[in-house]
């Protein structure tokens, strides 16, 4: 069963009139806790308090989630939410001045077995739905995230791990639950997400162990061609890791040697803690 | 006070792991009640129908929702809320087979004094921020409405009404919670919602009351100077009813005679109730 608390105190539920719920007015972050500490929180927590400026949004205390974290009754191993709303508020857009912001943390103890998917890959197909160019929102994991709810409900198929969305104009920019990397010529390459998309922080601690480990990595924009034509592919999410793709459309990888370094100092970087 | 029904219930909250707080995945209509009664109600059913559906969400019974209306505590005037959610779901995008929606009907006893601004007219601006273009969310009122919360946050100059958006291709689309029409030789015109853009239940009324009053009436694509060229503008909405535009930049109108005979029209359908 999962576990919630709302502003630090123990509920399963939240005001009605709250704005994450009337307007998705609000972000979010998902990760990995080890025995009640996050995984990879420093780029977790960089993300949330840059996400809640793009939204003018006050972010809680880092020190205030990390005690949520840590109280949440969630085991040796969880998957913990962490959601910052803009309150409760009247009606309108318009927010009052001084609106206390809500924070949400839950956590689901255990994770789910995704050794196999890590190891061999995985098949991804790609969405129909396109997102929208927004740079208003671009990178923010905002709790608007009907683009994404909508693409994943176009395949049932447990086969298909992931779905690859392109924006308007045709760019591939990330998957419906994570981000994208490709590898070719030994040199990495991820989708820009100026125009739309969300910043992982898993995302962001590749870019970054990348770079300390000397492999080059170029953030732009990519087409659906330079996924066909890589040498390597791989999926990024704070709770799957990182995902090789093994498959999409007629085309096959055998998951390739930059993928799997990358994997070991991902894992390395966690063994080290937060 | 507002009060609160959720599924039908008396309650001022809900599940925190509910798909419309996670999300946004869920639909909404403001209308206004009297006598517990909904006001344009044929437009505001079948919109809400229609959006649902447009979601693949199970819209709740007619007979559930106007129930709901009819025991909220509202007195003899109140601006009414119908939120339709997806309901709790666990981690992730996907949703459960046989998810029951969850909805909830908000009431705010008396309305906002707007009958100035009906009768002389409003000052309006124009948004910087630009609406994305997703034709698979065009016209929905969905609970993604993160963009409309940041372009209201851009005045707090109490004497502008409105502010006017555009899409991302600059054309005019609506206003931050109203639809436009504009009037040019006798002529209704308002947007096309494909695109992008809310669409309104009074907007849509207005739509047919103009067509049976032999009023012609377009909907297409128009550019912010379609709007200085034009005779005569004004803004729709469930609770505002019809305001005539006064001014946009250096641009000034009187209140014409298209616009006042159709807030005639409107008076008169509100008149013969739902």
């Amino acid at each position: 069963m999962a576990s919630f608390l709302v502003n630090g105190w123990p509920a399963r539920s939240i005001d009605a009139a709250d704005r994450g719920l009337m307007y998705g007015d609000g972000v979010f972050r998902t990760l990995v806790l080890r025995e009640g500490l996050p995984l990879n929180w420093r780029h977790h927590y960089r993300l949330l308090s840059r996400d809640c400026e793009r939204l003018w949004l006050a972010c809680p205390p880092e020190k205030a989630i990390l005690q949520d974290l840590a109280r949440a009754d969630s085991g040796p191993v969880a998957i913990a939410k962490v959601v910052v709303t803009r309150g409760a508020s009247g009606r309108g857009y318009a927010w009052a001045e001084g609106a206390e912001p809500n924070r949400i943390v839950a956590a689901w103890p255990g994770l789910p077995d995704t050794a196999g998917a890590a190891d061999e890959g995985v098949l991804v197909r790609r969405c129909e739905l396109r997102l929208a160019i927004q740079p208003r929102l671009a990178g923010v994991k905002s709790l608007n995230r009907l683009e994404n709810v909508l693409a994943r409900a176009e395949w049932s198929d447990p086969e298909v791990r992931e779905g690859l969305l392109a924006d308007a104009d045709g760019r591939l920019v990330e998957a419906t639950m994570s981000n994208v990397f490709l590898v070719a010529g030994g040199r990495l390459a991820t989708p820009s997400l100026e125009r739309c998309g969300v910043e992982g922080a898993q995302r962001a601690r590749v870019l970054e162990l990348a770079a300390a480990a000397g492999i080059a990595c170029e953030v732009r924009d990519l087409a659906f061609d330079d996924l066909l034509a890589a040498d390597e592919a791989f999926l990024t999410n704070s709770v799957i890791g990182l995902w090789p793709v093994a498959a999409f459309g007629d085309r096959r990888w055998a998951p390739g040697p930059v993928t799997r370094r990358l994997q070991r100092l991902v894992a390395d970087d966690d063994a080290r803690g937060a």
